[in-house]
C-alpha cells in the first residue's frame, strides 16, 4: 500500500472542508486505538465525509494513489477491526448520523438510517413511532448502523429478532472503486440478483463502505416482566432455557451467568445480595402487548428451577438486570481481561463451561475466569483476569477447544486483527479461498481495510 | 461452452453409477421443460448424484471440460432459471434427500436436510420434532430446499418468518472447481467471514451446487384461526393489514384477493358464495400456542372491515382458504396465464392494483387481469389471460411501471431467463458490475448455470 502523500490529504481537504480532515496526532489518536486499549496505531489523516457522495469522492482519490483506507464507526469493536495499524487513512462515518423523520415508514415498519447514527438514536426513532429497533447491546449509545453491519453485530435478543444482518433490507455503500450502489427501497420481497446487503453484513469493512441503511423494525412491545432463575448446574440452565423458548413467543432475553461473576458484581459495585441464590443463573425477559408476567409464571411452573425472582416495574427490572450487565464494569475493574467471544452447539455448551476453567487455569495458574452470555444462541463471553490482555497462549488453548466442540471461534465480535490467525481453524481451505476470491473481484487493489479478516 | 462428449458421458457414469445418467430424450424431456410449459429445451445428459462427494466429482469433470451445467431441484421455478435451455446438462439434486432423524436437533429447533429434499418432508420432520418450517408455499410438495435457496423462496409467511434466506443457517455446497464447502453446525452467532450461505441464498444455481443445509425452525403452533375479512377498496385493506400485523404476533398469513377472482374461483371450482361478500379481500391465519381466535377478534373490532367470517376447525379453514388458494388453478382453466410476481412498497400497492389492470387492458384490450398476493409483503401476483404466455409487451409495460413506483420486478420466482432482460430496471450499473465481479470470482469458466441472472 501507498503512503498518503501531501497531495492526498489536500485532495481530502478539498472534498470534505479541511476542518473534517484531521491530521494532528493528539486528535487523531482516539480514532487509533482501539476500544479495549490493547490495539493502538496512528494514522496521517482521519477523514470525516458528510455525505455518501463525499465518501465516494474519498475513496476514489485513495484509490487512485493506492492509499488503504479503515473505515471506522463508533470505534467500539474488540478485535481490531477498525483502527489504522497499518497507517491507513481514516474514514469516520460518525457524521453520517441522520435518521430523518421522513425516513420512518410507519405502516411498513422501516426506517433509514446514516451508517454514522447510533444503535441508541435508531431505537428511539423506532419507538417514537411505535416501533422498536430488534439489535440491542451494551455500546448502544456510541456503537453505530454502520459497524454493527460490518460486524453483524448480534447482542441480547438475538433468540428473538435474529442478528444485524436479520434486520438490513437494504443497504447504501461506496465500492472500492468509488461507484455507489443503494438499494434503500425496503422491500420485503425482491429477488432480483445477489443480495449484497447480506455479504457485506459481517464483512468488516473488507468489501464496501457503508454509508446508510434500510432496517426493519420490530414491533414496539411495552409490557415486559424479568425473572431471575436459579439453578445448580449448567445443563439444568439450558434445559429450561429450551423449554422456555419453545413455550414463550414474548421471550427476548436469557442471559446466563453464574455465582462467582454475581459474587464480583456484589463486591465491585455494592449490590444487595440477589433474591436467589444459585450457582448458575438464568436472566430473562419477556415482552409483549399485553402483562407477559402470567405466561412468565406458567411457563416457568413447568421447568425444573431451583428458585425464581420476577421484576415487573422497570427499577426492579433494572435491579435484576444489574447482576448481568454490571458484570463486564466489575470484570473491568479487577482486569484489564483478556477476552474472547465464542458460539458452542447447545449440546456441548454445559461439558464447555466447566471444561474451559479447567484449561485456562491450566494455562495460566494465576489467572481467573469469568464466563456469562446468551444460552439461547450458545455465545459465551470468556474474560479472564490475571493474565495479559495480549497473551495469547489463552486463545490458542480456548480457540481450539471451541473448535474442536463444534463452535465458533468469533460470536459476534468478528476476526479483525485480533482473531486472524485462528480463523483456519473454523474455515476450509475452500471456505478461505472462496472469500478470498469475492475480496478480489470486489476491491481487486485492497485498499478497503485490508489488514483486517482474511 | 463446450459441447459434451461421449468421454464426459462415459465419466459421468462412472462417477453416478450407468443408471443415473439419463440420455434417452425420451427421459430427459421432462427435466428440460419448466414448471410453466412455456420454456422448453434439450439436455445430452440428466446426472443424477447421490452424494455431495459425487456432485462435486460431476461438478470437476464438467469444469475440466468446460461444460455447463443447470442445477435442478425440483424443477417447479417459474423464470426458467433451472431448464437447459441451451443444452447444459442437467444436474438433478433429487436424490440428496435425506432428513435423517439424528440431524433433527429438537433443542435448537434446527435440522439438516439434502437439497433434494422437499419442503413438505422438512416441515413433517419439523413437526415430528415439536417444530415446524417456517417458508411455506403451494409448491411445498415438488419444490426442494435447494432450490428453495437458489431462488430465496418466500411464500405466505414471509411476514412472520421472514424468506428463505432468514432460515439458512448454513450449507453445503459444491464450488465450480468441485470443491467443497461445508458449515453446518447450525451456530446462531457465527462471525467468520463472509456469509456464503446469504450469497448462494438468491443466487439461482450460478455461484455454486447447494446439496445440503442447516435450517432453522420455528416452534409449533397448532392453535390457529382463519378469517376472511371484506373491504370496500385496496387502501382500507392494506391499513387494516397494517393494524393488524402491529397488534397480533400470531399473525401468520395475509393474503389478498378481489372479488373477481373469487367470482373465478367459484364458476372453475364450484365454490359455494363466500361467507362475506367485498370488493376486496383479506385472508388471515394466526397461530398460537394457545387459542389465537379472541385476540384476533379484538384486533378486527379495531379496524375499518366491512365484514368478517372465521373459521377454527381445519375443515372450515380450509374452506376459507380455498377461495385464495384455488385461484392457481381456476386461472390455468382460462388460462394458460402470463404471470408476473412484483412487488410494491405499500403506499404504493393501492394505486398500483388499480394502475396495473388499466395498463394491461390498454396494452392487451382481449385480456383479464386477476391479482392476488401477500398483503404485508407488498408482494402482488400479476396473472394475465387472454394473452400469449409469452407476449413481452406485457412485461415491458408492467414492470416500468413497477419500477417507476419503487418496486421490484422479482419478488419470489427469481430473475431465471425469463425476466433477464428487466433486471436493469431494479439493478444499477454499479450493481449489476459488482455482481458479475462476483460470479466470476467464483465461477471463472461460468460453467454454473450461465445462462441465467446475469
Amino acid at each position: 500500500m501507498a503512503i498518503p502523500s501531501q497531495r492526498l490529504i489536500d485532495e481530502l481537504r478539498s472534498i470534505v472542508g479541511p476542518s473534517h480532515v484531521l491530521t494532528d496526532p493528539a486528535v487523531t489518536e482516539s480514532y487509533a486505538i482501539d476500544w479495549t486499549g490493547r490495539f493502538r496505531g496512528a494514522t496521517p489523516a482521519v477523514v470525516r465525509p458528510g455525505s455518501t457522495a463525499e465518501v465516494a469522492a474519498v475513496v476514489r482519490v485513495c484509490a487512485g494513489q493506492g492509499v488503504a483506507i479503515v473505515p471506522q464507526g463508533g470505534n467500539t469493536g474488540l478485535v481490531a477491526g477498525g483502527v489504522p495499524l497499518a497507517g491507513e487513512v481514516v474514514l469516520s462515518l460518525r457524521r453520517l448520523d441522520t435518521i430523518d423523520a421522513a425516513s420512518v415508514d410507519v405502516a411498513a415498519g422501516q426506517l433509514t438510517a446514516g451508517a454514522g447514527a447510533t444503535i441508541a438514536s435508531v431505537a428511539a426513532a423506532a419507538r417514537a413511532a411505535g416501533w422498536d429497533y430488534g439489535v440491542d447491546w451494551a455500546a448502544r449509545d456510541t456503537a453505530t448502523v454502520g459497524g454493527s453491519i460490518a460486524t453483524n453485530a448480534g447482542g441480547v435478543r438475538v433468540l428473538r429478532y435474529g442478528d444485524t444482518r436479520a434486520q438490513v433490507l437494504g443497504v447504501e455503500a461506496v465500492l472500492a472503486d468509488g461507484s455507489v450502489v443503494s438499494h434503500l427501497g425496503g422491500l420485503l420481497k425482491d429477488n432480483t440478483g445477489y443480495h449484497l446487503p447480506s455479504l457485506v453484513c459481517g464483512s468488516e469493512g473488507t468489501l464496501a463502505v457503508v454509508t446508510g441503511a434500510r432496517l426493519a423494525l420490530v414491533p414496539r412491545r411495552d409490557e415486559r416482566v424479568v425473572s431471575l432463575l436459579g439453578f445448580r448446574h449448567v445443563q439444568q440452565a439450558l434445559e429450561a432455557c429450551a423449554s422456555l423458548r419453545r413455550c414463550l413467543p414474548s421471550l427476548e432475553a436469557a442471559e446466563l451467568f453464574f455465582a462467582d461473576g454475581v459474587a464480583l458484581v456484589r463486591e465491585q459495585l455494592a449490590l444487595p445480595p440477589p433474591p436467589v441464590v444459585a450457582s448458575v443463573y438464568l436472566l430473562v425477559e419477556c415482552a409483549d402487548h399485553v402483562d407477559p408476567a402470567p405466561a412468565l409464571a406458567h411457563a416457568v411452573d413447568s421447568i425444573d428451577v431451583d428458585g425464581a425472582a420476577v421484576a415487573v416495574d422497570p427499577a426492579q427490572r433494572k435491579a435484576l438486570w444489574r447482576y448481568r450487565e454490571d458484570h463486564t464494569e466489575a470484570i473491568n475493574a479487577v482486569g484489564p481481561p483478556h477476552k474472547l467471544d465464542v458460539t458452542l452447539p447447545q449440546d456441548e455448551l454445559a461439558a464447555f463451561c466447566s471444561d474451559v476453567r479447567a484449561l485456562i487455569t491450566s494455562v495460566a495458574p494465576s489467572s481467573q475466569v469469568w464466563l456469562f452470555g446468551q444460552a439461547a444462541d450458545g455465545n459465551l463471553h470468556v474474560n479472564v483476569t490475571g493474565v495479559e490482555p495480549g497473551d495469547e497462549r489463552i486463545d490458542d488453548a480456548v480457540l481450539q477447544l471451541v473448535v474442536d466442540r463444534g463452535g465458533s471461534i468469533s460470536a459476534e465480535h468478528g476476526i479483525g486483527t485480533a482473531k486472524k490467525r485462528w480463523l483456519p481453524l473454523n474455515r476450509s481451505e475452500a471456505e478461505l479461498t472462496a472469500m478470498r476470491a469475492i475480496k478480489h473481484a470486489l476491491d481487486p487493489q485492497g485498499i478497503l481495510n485490508p489488514n483486517v479478516l482474511l
